[in-house]
Formats: C-alpha cells, sequence, structure tokens
C-alpha cells in the first residue's frame, strides 16, 4: 500500500464499503459523541469522516490529535448509520473506522482558525497565509483563479494566438507609474526597471513578425496602495495582432472574454454581442468612461427647459455657452424622503445640492425647481425622460467637463438606491473612440489623454491639421460592471507618425529616442500595422469570484503597506550586498 | 475584403488559383529576371511568391520596394509556369501577379539581412534583435520554445498539478546564488528581493493545501555571466506534491519529461525507463554526476592489479590506503598516436600525463606500463576491462575525490575522439542519493552539499546518530547526455529535523527562523510530507533545438555583459527616482 494514501480525501463512496484504505490529511474539526471520536480528514481534494472509538488500536493516538495536524490513517470503509448520512458531501454516505493513526506533522496551538468562517485581522491573515489559504473560500477562489487563467490561456490559444515570455529584468520607461528598480552589480550607478508591462516588447515582437501574441504578463508598479489595488506586482492577459484594424482585435478577444465569462459565471447572464460606446457617449449618458450597465439610468441633456426659464440658477449658467443641464432619472424615486436623501449624498460629496423634480399621482411635477420652471416646461422635461406618475428627476448644471465625475456618481448612486441595478449579471461592452489628447490645465499644455503609442484616427494627416483636442485615437476599453477590465489601441507604427504625435504633447524627436529607443529603431526596419490590449487578470476573477478585496484571490499579497508580513520582506540588506551593488541608503530628513 | 490580407503568405495553393487575393509582409527576397520583379513576400506564417512586369499597376511602386519593407499586395492567383514549381515551400506551385502595391511599413539600410544564414557579431544581433528574430532558424527556435512550454504545461497538467503564480517581489533568501535587490519606496533602507527559485513559496503552497503545484516560473540570480548561463534571468518548470515519497515524484516528472523529449526529438530515440544511477557509483563509472549515457565507456576500478607490481608509481601510491587506481577503457584506441595525443591532452589539462596500455594484434599489451607490471597483470587488466587487440585503457591513479573530476574529463574525451558518442539520442537517468553533506576543506567543517531543505535518509535519527559523511539525503537529479536538466528531493518537513539538520552545518535554530522564517513558522502548523524538484527551461529547449547557446532559444536575451542592447538596459536613473528609493550611488575606489 502507498506510504500515505490509498485514496484522497474526497474519493471514498458506497463503492468502497468493505474496503481496508489509507488517508492522509489534516484533521479539519474532532468531535467527541460520547468518547467516540469523529475526525473530519481534509486534504485538497474533500472531507472523510474518520471514527474512532475506544475498541480501536488508534484511539490513544487519536486523543492527542487535534486541530490541523496532519495525520495518516488506516481502516475500513463503512456506511454511515442511517439517518447521519450527510448528502451535502461528496463522501457523506460512507466512514472509515480507523485501525490505525500516525501523526505526520503536529500543529501548535493555531493563531487562526481554519474551520468555519470567522473574520480574522488583516495582519494575522497575511503573517499566517498558509493556515488563511487552507480555509474552505479562499482556497477555493485561489482554485478558481487557476482555473480562470487556464481558460483565457486555452481560448487565446484557440483563436491562434502563440504565448511567449518577455523580460522582466528591463529598461526604465517614465511613460506612466514609478517604476521599481533593480541596481546592477556588473555597471555601478545602472539600474534595471521591472517591467510596467509588456507594452514596448510586444510591440517589439510585431517587429520580429510574429503575428499573434500573448502572455499572461507579471507587471510591476511602484504607486501607493490603494483600495483596489495591491502593492507592487499584478498579471495582465497581454495581446498584441499584426496587420489588423480595430474591427480584428474585436472579433478576437470578445469571444475570449466572453467565454470566460460565460464559464465562470455560474449560470448568471453574460453580455452576448456586446454595445460600442463612443467616449463622448459613455460621458453624456454614464459620466464615467466606464459605465455600469447594469444600471439601466441613462442621463440626458435637458438645457433647452431651463433657458430662459424662470429657475434663475439654471437660466443665468445657461447663457454661458459651454454650460449644460443634465438630467438623471430616477424612475420610482418620487418621494419627500429620498429626494432629500439624494440632497443631503450631494452635499456630503461637496456639492451645494442636487436639485430635483418629482412627479405626484396624478403627473403634476413638484419641488422648487418645478415651481420655478412652472408646468409646461417639468411636463416636457417628464416627457422627454420618459418618466411617470411617481418617479423623480436630478439635476446637474454648469461646465460638462467639470460636473460630469459627479453626475455619474448621482446616476449610480440612484441607480443603487433604487435597487434598478441586478447585480447577477455581467454587462460588458466596448467604449470606444478615446481622444488622443487633452487639455492640461495644471501645466497649460496639451498631454496625451492616454496610450501615447496609439494610432490617431486620420493618422498623420489628422496630427499635422487637425485641432489635436478633437482628435481621437484608434484607443479602445472594455468595461465590465463599472469596471475597465482591458484597454488596447492600434499602434502607431510609422517612426514619422509617431514622432509627431510626441512633439504635439510637447517631447522632441530626441525624447521619443532617448525613452523608447528599441522600439523607435524598429519602426525604422519594416514595422508591421499592429494592435492589440492587455486585460487586468486580478479584476477579472474578483468580479467573478464576487469578492471586492483582491487579497481574497491572490496567493501571497503583501499588505496595504507594500509589505509582506509572511516572508519578512522588504529587509535590510547586508553591507556586502549594498557594497557589491554601489549603492548605499540615503536617508532622508524631512 | 480585409485592409491588410484575405489569406497569409502560408496558405495559397492551386485551390485558389484565379482568385483575388490580398496579402501583406516582409520582402523576404526581391529578384528582377528580365525586367519582371519577383518578391518572396514572407509573413509568420511562410513565403509567397509575387510577380510584377512593367504591365502591372503596381511595377513603380515595386521597383522601390527593397528587402524587409512591410507592403501589401492585391492580385490574382495563378500556377507558376511548368518546370518553375517550389516543392519545398508549402505555396511552391502558385505565385500570385501582383496588380496593386501599398507601402505599409519602409525599412532603412538593413544593419543584418533577414534572409540567407550568415553570421553576425552578438551585438549587432541584439541590438537588432527584432531584425534577428525575423531569421528563419531563430524565429523557429522561439516558436519551438513556445511549443515545448505548451507540452510541459498540458503534460504536467494531464498529471494532475494545478499551476500557481508565486511572488516576485519577495524576501532575500541567501541560501545559493546572488540575489537581485529592489529597493523599497515605502521602507526607507529595507529591500524587496526578486526570488532566485520559488522554492519556499511551492513549499508554502504545500502546507496551505494545494497538493499539487507546479510553475513556469522565472527566476533571477545574479551571478557572473558564463557560457552556457545568461545574465539574469532564467525559467524552471517547477513542481511540489504533497504526501509522496521519492517514487511518487519519480511516476509523476518520467512521463512528462519523456512525452516531451519524444514529441520534440524529431524522431531520436528517447530513454524508456530511466536508470537509477547513486551519485556515488555515478562518480565511480562516469567521474560526474551528470554522466552523458550516449558514451558507453564506464570506468573500472583496477587497483588490485597495481598494487605491488612492478609499476612503482602507482604501487607506491597505492600503500595509502584511500588511494586507487581507475582504468578509462579505449576500445579501438589501440595506437601509439592516439595514446599519445590522449597523453599531451592530460598535459594540457594540469596533469603529470596520462598512462595507458594499448593491446597489439595478438592480443599483447604494450607501452611502459605493461612493460613494467609483465604480461600476466597486463592480461589480467584486459580481461576485467573486456578489452581486445586494437584496444587500450588509461589509468588514473591518487585520491579518488582528487582525480574523478579529471577522471571524467578523460572519460569524455576518449568517447569523443574514438567517435563512441551516438549524437542523434537523448539518453535520459535519475541520479539519485546525493550526500547531505559535504567536508569544506577551506572552511574546516561540514557544508550542505546541495538543498538544504532535502530529508536526509534515516531522518531525525540519521541526523542524531550517523557520521553526517555519510548520511544520504531523499535528493535526485535528472541528467541528459551530460547535462544536469533536473533537480529535487523529499523535504524536510519536520521543523524539529530541520532545525538539527541546519545545526550539522552550522547554523543555530535562529538562523534558519531569521532567513527562512515564513517556511519554518508552517512547519509548526501541520505540515504534510512533500517533496518535488525544478527542471531547467531553458536547457531542455536548448537540447530539443539542438543549439549550444541560450541565445538561440531566448527572445531578448541581454548580452555577456548583462547588458540589454535593444532597450539599453541597465541605465541610470533620475536623481529623484533615487531619492524616493532612499539610495544613492556609492562608487568604489578599488
Amino acid at each position: 500500500m502507498h506510504r500515505y494514501r490509498s485514496h484522497t480525501c474526497g474519493a471514498l463512496s458506497t463503492a468502497e464499503v468493505g474496503e481496508i484504505v489509507r488517508l492522509s490529511g489534516w484533521c479539519h474539526r474532532i468531535r467527541d459523541h460520547g468518547g467516540v471520536l469523529f475526525i473530519d480528514l481534509r486534504d485538497h481534494y474533500g472531507l472523510t469522516q474518520v471514527v474512532v472509538d475506544p475498541d480501536s488500536a488508534a484511539f490513544r493516538d487519536a486523543e492527542k490529535v487535534r486541530a490541523e495536524w496532519v495525520i495518516r490513517i488506516d481502516g475500513k470503509v463503512r456506511l454511515r448509520p442511517e439517518g447521519t448520512e450527510n448528502p451535502d458531501l461528496a463522501t457523506g454516505a460512507v466512514e472509515v473506522y480507523a485501525a490505525e493513526l500516525e501523526v505526520l506533522g503536529p500543529s501548535a496551538e493555531l493563531p487562526l482558525p481554519v474551520f468555519g468562517d470567522v473574520e480574522y485581522p488583516e495582519e494575522t491573515r497575511l503573517r499566517y497565509r498558509f493556515l488563511d489559504l487552507r480555509r474552505e473560500k479562499l482556497h477555493r477562489n485561489i482554485m478558481t483563479r487557476g482555473a480562470i487563467i487556464d481558460a483565457m490561456r486555452s481560448r487565446m490559444k484557440g483563436q491562434g494566438f502563440f504565448e511567449f515570455q518577455t523580460p522582466i529584468l528591463t529598461a526604465s520607461s517614465p511613460e506612466g507609474a514609478r517604476d521599481f528598480l533593480v541596481p546592477s552589480r556588473l555597471h555601478p550607478g545602472k539600474f534595471y526597471a521591472l517591467p510596467q508591462a509588456p507594452q514596448q516588447y510586444k510591440q517589439l515582437i510585431m517587429m520580429s513578425g510574429f503575428d499573434r501574441y500573448f502572455q499572461i504578463a507579471p507587471c510591476f508598479r511602484d504607486e501607493d496602495p490603494r483600495a483596489d489595488r495591491l502593492p507592487g506586482e499584478f498579471y495582465q492577459l497581454d495581446l498584441e495582432m499584426s496587420f489588423v484594424e480595430q474591427e480584428d482585435i474585436f472579433a478576437a478577444v470578445e469571444p475570449v472574454i466572453t467565454g470566460v465569462f460565460e464559464q465562470f459565471a455560474e449560470g448568471k447572464p453574460v453580455t452576448q454581442n456586446w454595445p460600442r460606446i463612443p467616449y463622448a457617449e459613455a460621458m453624456r449618458k454614464y459620466g464615467t468612461d466606464k459605465p455600469d450597465l447594469r444600471n439601466p439610468l441613462v442621463m440626458q441633456n435637458v438645457s433647452e427647459h431651463f433657458r430662459g426659464s424662470g429657475f434663475k440658477v439654471f437660466a443665468r449658467m445657461l447663457e454661458v455657452e459651454k454650460n449644460e443641464v443634465w438630467a438623471i432619472p430616477a424612475p420610482g424615486g418620487g418621494s419627500r424622503a429620498f429626494c432629500d436623501r439624494m440632497n443631503s449624498w450631494a452635499q456630503g460629496e461637496g456639492q451645494p445640492g442636487l436639485g430635483y423634480i418629482m412627479w405626484r399621482e396624478g403627473g403634476e411635477g413638484a419641488g422648487p425647481l418645478a415651481n420655478n420652471i412652472g408646468p409646461e416646461r417639468t411636463e416636457a422635461i417628464r416627457a422627454q425622460l420618459g418618466l411617470k406618475a411617481g418617479d423623480a428627476a436630478f439635476f446637474v448644471a454648469g461646465d460638462p467637463d467639470k460636473f460630469v465625475k459627479f453626475a455619474g456618481l448621482a446616476r449610480t448612486r440612484v441607480g443603487e438606491e433604487l435597487n434598478l441595478v441586478d447585480k447577477d449579471r455581467f454587462e460588458l461592452a466596448w467604449v470606444v473612440d478615446f481622444p488622443m489628447y487633452e487639455w492640461n490645465e495644471d501645466d497649460k499644455k496639451v498631454d496625451f489623454s492616454h496610450n501615447p503609442f496609439s494610432m490617431p484616427q486620420g493618422g498623420l494627416d489628422a496630427l499635422n491639421g487637425q485641432d489635436p483636442l478633437t482628435i481621437k485615437a484608434f484607443q479602445y476599453d472594455i468595461t465590465c460592471n463599472g469596471y475597465e477590465i482591458a484597454s488596447g489601441g492600434i499602434r502607431n507604427h510609422r517612426p514619422e507618425a509617431m514622432v509627431k504625435a510626441f512633439e504635439i504633447a510637447g517631447y522632441g524627436a530626441e525624447t521619443v529616442e532617448e525613452r523608447f529607443g528599441g522600439m523607435y529603431r524598429a519602426f525604422q526596419y519594416g514595422a508591421p500595422p499592429h494592435g492589440g490590449m492587455a486585460a487586468g487578470v486580478d479584476r477579472i476573477v474578483m468580479l467573478l469570484c464576487g469578492v471586492s478585496n483582491l487579497r481574497e484571490i491572490s496567493l501571497f499579497p503583501m499588505n496595504q503597506q507594500a509589505i509582506d508580513l509572511l516572508m519578512g520582506a522588504p529587509a535590510e540588506a547586508a553591507p556586502k550586498q549594498l557594497r557589491e551593488l554601489h549603492i548605499r541608503p540615503a536617508p532622508q530628513a524631512k
């Protein structure tokens, strides 16, 4: 017989009744029923009930055993007594009567129980992550994470993509976030950087003629920790294709993501034909470029109804050309209590308040705004918004560029408060036509609005002839339930267009060469048109596991102070190590 | 029609004759045959011959095109004229007569041609890696690398292993080579380290109850560059299993590796049932713990034939108890010229010479040794070694611990020189029973001989009661054609045995806690018996691609000075970056 097990703890059924078996695992739960010990023995595959009574030779050893000890038992499989079967357990029809018991790994007093579902402080959970990971939910989430990555990989291969590994020790590329640096031992005073994303490498892979690249890519950003972002490293499903337009990327990616979501959605509906929402439309309708489409509310411009009206605050605002009034419809929100609650919430968000109209039974509008603009305009607003008695609408006014973010939050709030959001579905969409540039009010200059490597719509002609702030890019996101889960673009593969694009953002050709030298050089030697995208693996796993904290789907995460409590990192380095790396600590007086 | 292609450059056959098609790709080779242009258009999938003559509207554009320009062409598929078909090419029966041509990406003068197979300096190849990677052999090797990794992954899953990603920003663990360090921004004076291997994490995954782990794991060692080792990063097929003995690891791994080799061996024989060679036997027979078993030569101890003989040099040596004389048989090596050549080689290796006996036609031994020991002893040696007329044997004498490495080199040399090594096969074997400890003559102390985490054979009892230098470990390697391609062990999962094992090597319990704190802590809370191994992905790919330089199977390698010539890493960091990381350069006067 095998030294440790003839079966796993998830394998036994009535088919094995009468057999002598050997199991090894952790003592999940131990109960003493009138001198008879019941041990739920657990391994990765399941739980089996082990019975030891005083007649068994194993009894004396079994009495010593405590929760989370690792033991081996030999014994005979038997049916559980009638009425004690557990239909929720794969092995619930049987139990093993132990004849022999060996302790393989005893356990000290537990700082964190494995059995049960009690919340524990994060510090304890991370310091004893190996115990935390034995707990049912986290253990299952980690396995789901692996299965999701497997599914991504096989679906990407099904779409004709090849997997590559790009270097992790590479060059600093100050395009976005802060780099992690690695001092070079052989080259004093020089540093490698960990990749924020394999952006340049994947484009170089296209220059190298590989046609379709993907990678489950580790990425590194030294950003300040945030609730929805773990410090340090994260994973992207990264992809790139040659000889493609935006439509080809969509055609390749949409079935992969839809497929993965369907596979792990546990029956929840998943969008089949994704809507494509231009960035500008997303901002107007939802107040965000990552709308939660489970929320049915769509904002509308209702400026005309307030222009020259008796509500002087709005009317005067509308005398400034770019100002507008937007309405957030609130079906079912037509009560004073709800409207006041929203108004208070808006004040909590730093707004002066939130104007509203309620429509009473019978249909007449009520509230200060309705009183000021009169019944005709009130009715016109109701008609435009398609509302009815018992509903309400909220209004934000001013410069849309400035209020749009708040308007988006208000839309979300109304949807949540009125229970209009169907949580049990995955609403996926493309957001397209992102602006190439944006105005940086602080520096009074034009900046790249997203990825500087994207191809402007209209190409070099647009760059040469168009107001930069009106240029759209072949740049797109995937949004799911209010989260951006992927982002990509068709790349600017013409060196002269790349130089021009950077010039508009205030960078000379020498900057391009210096910062993106490898890629810029490659563009000189036969660059194919190409594009791609990168999806956030961790975010997708979070959505599919239904958790709201990245630590619930990460194996060995750091805490929010970027400390690995389990391994004790970061730590002081030996003076010899620092000497070899030609650096020394430089504490700052602040 | 698609903007860039209706077919790839590897797709067209006689089935498409008469169709109007669109292709995009690189101009691989351009020939002018009497005013008619032949362009071999290349993409990832193949080559298609494009024809443009002066009657075509595309002719003027085609005349401008040079090697490696990226173009799109539209044209009609036609049969190649009889006698000009190319049966070596998938598309060799047809050609496309171009009606339209668009330049998608022109190329500057090439620093490195893509067509052809000329050697280029490494610096040029790495600086223009995107061109180098377009070349047929390297492009194919990189694709084979990906396919080998795919095969490893799917075979590991077939054996019931689950894939995990372990952290890359982790703690320094001064067990083996030098770490790469990453300064922490949030914790002044502290550093993360990149993992030399996920050793501790994979053991922690077992402590967490996951049962069977694997990973295609990036590993980082800041070692001095060597011909067969790229600086920086490399990949391991890393695995670990719980509730197993050594036999279980062998049963899981052997079919994975055999399967992968067979899949990519292109018909070369691959060992089916791997021999298991104890470390001590490997050293005696082959003079190395990674024997090339394609070499049929087996060394033998022939001390008895020299003891008290007329060859006084050896006879006197053998008066010291631990000294021995080993013979390297050399079938077919029985010529003065060969024996002299081997003798000169040995002198070049720093040896005083290499004694030999030749057996002439008729069977009598010849040479100085034979003359000194006489015909009877000479004949006894021949009989023991199973040699015949025309053969020779070489002899090394002294303390085997000191000469064994040279003896191994001599065995290899004889095998190579006499063409006894069948290059066209993959000989795989387990090397087992590695010693747990070895004597460090420099420090006059006992050291771990390999992995300090391995379980000693005999467990805690052996550690307590046995001469440490006689203790074997459950530690094993896989050897292939003279290379160590994998290494592993059953782990020491009992904290008291771990402390004792380290104590023998001179480390206190506090050292174990400090260096391996996470794992040591985990051992206290119910640790399952477990073991595993790690295989060198790059080495296996090299063997299967039949190349001898890692750069031929790596996508974007650094050069031997650990410089990434393509991306320009390492590079100087901005003063602001260093300030944020609380470090400053410390140039050393030397």
